[in-house]
């Protein structure tokens, strides 16, 4: 087995661990930095009332947490199923090298989850997507960026 | 000033208190039940080194954990600025019944973050995202959905 496939048997043994013991669904992820793992974690949505403790959320959340550091520039995601848009998006933040999947968008559809459905509705214009979305106050909330734009010592992301 | 007009002065409130206080990026976010705030957010990304603490992923953990539910079904969601799509994906999972918005995508790219961008990433092919995306295991993952698809008393989300 090489080194790869460790990672991803270590984020599969965290997706199984996590539904087996009813924390959540079968998804599992891990954090590699340098040949280590630096963050893990399993699905834990049901078993804390959290509908984004989703197995990579939780495991960049550790990694983050763990490095002292809100960016994984030098780190690869190893992941049990393909990321849903929410955990692709923490991961465009987190902006790790790379990310290494087992199962798909696919699989997880077929076993009873949103993830393909989810993908289908985030390019949609806001009009046309399932969840209405209405725009309100604009002009208020500019204010905040102009005080961003003009803030000194910011720290950017 | 409407109620829904008050509800998005909130979330702007803490959009300028946040990025004043050096908490992070200048995004506010409140969800709102039967009349009432029953969670609330600002970004904290920077100050507490975690790339999923956008204000709407903190407003969404803190009405879940307030309410003891992971999901929101009975909920309006009310933004500064439009979701990135991490938190789009959130939303998704969290079923709120509408979400309100002030600042757009494009705002936000213009004063300097990302969303633009990583909405453009997530309906790509993954050979072709910026991000590197490689399959690997997907035989040995499929075991934990086979187990999934056969577990009694599960928990669906």
């Amino acid at each position: 087995m090489s080194e790869k496939e460790k990672m991803m048997q270590k984020a599969i043994e965290l997706s199984i661990k996590g539904s087996s013991e009813g924390k959540g669904g079968p998804f599992g992820a891990v954090v590699v930095k340098d040949g280590k793992i630096v963050g893990q974690g399993h699905n834990q949505v049901t078993s804390t009332n959290d509908p984004t403790a989703h197995a990579e959320v939780v495991a960049i959340r550790d990694a983050c947490k763990n490095l002292g550091t809100f960016q994984l520039s030098d780190c690869e995601l190893y992941t049990s199923c393909e990321p849903c848009p929410m955990c692709l998006g923490a991961i465009y933040w987190a902006r790790p090298a790379r990310v290494y999947y087992a199962n798909t968008r696919e699989d997880a559809a077929a076993v009873g989850f949103d993830d393909a459905f989810i993908y289908e509705e985030i390019p949609l214009p806001l009009s046309e997507r399932k969840i209405e979305m209405i725009q309100l106050g604009r002009e208020e909330a500019q204010k905040a960026f102009i005080l961003w734009t003009e803030k000194e010592n910011k720290v950017d992301y």
